[in-house]
C-alpha cells in the first residue's frame, strides 16, 4: 500500500522549524493528504507557506487526517534539540491507535520508546526512525571516490541549505547531467529514500558517515550535491558542520545565507559574520584537510518582495564578487554554472 | 572489594595507542597488578615506557594476571576507530571466565554484546563501558558558569593533551588553588571516575555534553582544566574537536604538539600546520562563538634527549612568542602561570 502522508507540525507549520513538512511538500514525490496543525487549521498549505507549493488541506487533528485517508503520520518539525515532547506523544498514540504508521527524524528513537513500541505492535503499524544510524560506521578511509562533490554550507541552521542542494541537483539533471542529491539529514532522507542523518551518529564517526555517503553517491552519479548541516559558528552544531565538511571533501562550496540575518536564530547573542568573513572561514576550515573554494552564494529571500530580493542579491554579488541568487525563487542556473 | 587492575594492551604497550594504559599507570590512583601484553611480556612497565612511572610487571597472558591477584581487566588501548577486535574478544572472555570484571572505553559497547553479556552474567562480573553516553543530553544552554576554563587543544590525536591537562591540574592544586580536571575521554574517566566521552555522544550533542561537563566541573572548583580531543585538522575527528571547543567556551587555550611531527599520524598525507598557523586556526575557530587566546605551548618531547627537548622548546618560544615547555618532563609551572 502506497504511503498517504499526514504531516504533523504541532502548531508551527508557518515557522521555519517545520522545514521537514515544507521540504516533503515541495520536493517529495509521495502523496500528502493533509497537514495536521491546530494553529493553521482550515487554511491550505501553499497559501500559508508558498514555498511548499502543494495545495494540501491543513486540518486541526489526527482524526481529520484519518478521514482524508492518511496511512502514515510524519513528524514534520525539526525541533531545537530534536526531542519528542509530551504534547506530540498524544498525537502519535492517537495516530497509531487509528492504524497509521509513524515516520520521524527526531533524536528520540520512537522504536526505543516502550509506550510507542507497544502501541505500534498492538496496532500492527510501523515506527520509522529516519535518523537511526546505520550499522558498521567508523572513521573515513584516506581515499575519496572519483566524483565531483558540491557541498552547501551556511550561516545558520534552517535557512534552506537542503532546498538549495535539491534545486541544484534538479537543475543539473534538467540539463542532462548525471547527478545525485546526497541526503545528510532526516528531511532529505524522507524526500529521497536514502542517506544518513550525520547529526545522529556517534560523534567520532561524523566524517566517516559523510565519507560513506559520498562513496555511495559516487556509485549512483559522477556529480554529487551534498546537503550541509548547521553552521561553523553555531554554538550547538558546529561539530557536525565541520565533521561533515571534512568527511565529504568537496570540490566546490555554495555558501547559503538568509538575507538580512545577523544573529544565530537559536542563540540570539551569537552574531553571524559577513559573507566575506563566512567565505574565509569555510575555505579556511576545509583547507586544513584539502583545499576548496566557495564559488557561489545562495540567498534565502523568503518574505522579501522580488525587488527587495534582487537588491539583496546585487549586494551579495558586490560584496563577494561571486555569482549569487535565490535558487528557490529565481532558479539555480547561475549557481550551477559556478560549481560545475 | 577494591579494584586490582590488569591493563590489557594487545601487544602494543610500547606504542602511543596504549595511551589508556599509560595514563592509568601515571595518573590513576587505583592499584595496578599487571600489564597484559604478549610483545613486552617479561619486562617492567616503567622500563618500556618511562612516562608510565610504575614498576608494574608485564605478563603475557590473562592467566598470569589472575595469578597476580587481578580482579578487573582494563582495555588499555584506544584503537583507531574504537572497535573491539576478534583477538581481544578471546582475552576478554578468558578474563570474564576467570572472574574478572572488564572495563573498556571502546565505541563497541561491551554490555550490548550478547556473547560478552551472557558470559559476564554467568560469571557474576561487571562490564563497565566508560564511553557510554549519559541520559538526557541535548544542545547547550546559552549561559556559561562563572568558572575559569582552560582547554588543551592540539595538532593531532594521542600526543598527550590529557597528560598536559592532568599536569596543569596537579600543579594548580600543589599551589593551593582549587581546581578540577574535566575528563572528556575514556582514559580521563578511568583516572578520575567522572566525565563524559564526548566522542561517543550523538554528534548533535557534542557541544551540549561539553557544556554539561563545564557546569558539573564548576560545582567542584572555580578553575577547570578541560582535556581536548582530536585536532581541528584531523580528517576523522575534527568535528569532535570543534564541538568540544564551542561547548566548553574556554578562557584560555594551551596548544599541544608532538615535537617534530609534521603529518597526522593516522592520515600520513595530511600535513600538520606550523605552530603559528595552529594558533591562528584555534583562535579563529573559538572566536566564531567567543574570543579566547592560546596563551602557552605544551610540547611532547618523548624520545628526545633533554638537550634536544630544550632546543625544541626554545624553537617553539622563538616561533610563537609564548611560554612553552614539556610539562611532563620539566614541570607545568611555566604553562600554569600563562593560563591563570
Amino acid at each position: 500500500m502506497a504511503d498517504r502522508l499526514a504531516l504533523f507540525t504541532g502548531g508551527v507549520f508557518a515557522d521555519s522549524h517545520a522545514k521537514t513538512a515544507h521540504g516533503i511538500l515541495r520536493y517529495g514525490t509521495r502523496e500528502v493528504v493533509a497537514v495536521v496543525d491546530d494553529t493553521s487549521a482550515g487554511a491550505v498549505a501553499s497559501d500559508v507557506v508558498p514555498y511548499a507549493r502543494r495545495a494540501v488541506p491543513i486540518v486541526g487533528s489526527v482524526a481529520e487526517a484519518v478521514k482524508l485517508g492518511s496511512n502514515v503520520l510524519v513528524i514534520g518539525v525539526a525541533p531545537f534539540g530534536g526531542a519528542l515532547t509530551q504534547e506530540w506523544r498524544a498525537a502519535l498514540l492517537e495516530a497509531i491507535g487509528a492504524g497509521l504508521s509513524v515516520e520521524a527524524g527526531l533524536h528520540t528513537v520512537l522504536s526505543d520508546d516502550p509506550e510507542l513500541s507497544a502501541a505500534a505492535a498492538a496496532a500492527g503499524v510501523e515506527l520509522r526512525d529516519l535518523r537511526a544510524a546505520p550499522a558498521g560506521l567508523s572513521v573515513p578511509p584516506a581515499d575519496r571516490p572519483d566524483a565531483r562533490v558540491v557541498h552547501t554550507v551556511g550561516s545558520d541552521c534552517a535557512i534552506g541549505k537542503m532546498s538549495v542542494t535539491l534545486e541544484l541537483d534538479a537543475a543539473a539533471r534538467a540539463r542532462g547531467l548525471s547527478s545525485a542529491f546526497v541526503a545528510t539529514g532526516q528531511t532529505g532522507i524522507a524526500i529521497t529514500g536514502w542517506g544518513i542523518a550525520v547529526d545522529h551518529v556517534i560523534s567520532d564517526f561524523i566524517s566517516g558517515a559523510a565519507s560513506r555517503l559520498v562513496h555511495e553517491g559516487a556509485s549512483r552519479a559522477p556529480l554529487l550535491f551534498v546537503e550541509g548541516q548547521g553552521a561553523l559558528g553555531h554554538p550547538a552544531y558546529s561539530g557536525v558542520t565541520l565533521g561533515l565538511l571534512h568527511g565529504c571533501l568537496p570540490d566546490a562550496l555554495v555558501l547559503c545565507h538568509r538575507a538580512g540575518a545577523t544573529f544565530i536564530d537559536d542563540y540570539p547573542s551569537t552574531p553571524i559574520p559577513s559573507l566575506t568573513e563566512l567565505i574565509a572561514l569555510y575555505e579556511g576550515a576545509i583547507g586544513w584537510v584539502r583545499p576548496a573554494r566557495v564559488t557561489a552564494i545562495a540567498l534565502n529571500t523568503r518574505g522579501l518582495s522580488d525587488d527587495e530580493a534582487r537588491a539583496e542579491i546585487a549586494r551579495a554579488v558586490a560584496e563577494t564578487g561571486l555569482p549569487a541568487t535565490d535558487p528557490v525563487r529565481f532558479g539555480a542556473s547561475p549557481i550551477l554554472e559556478a560549481v560545475l
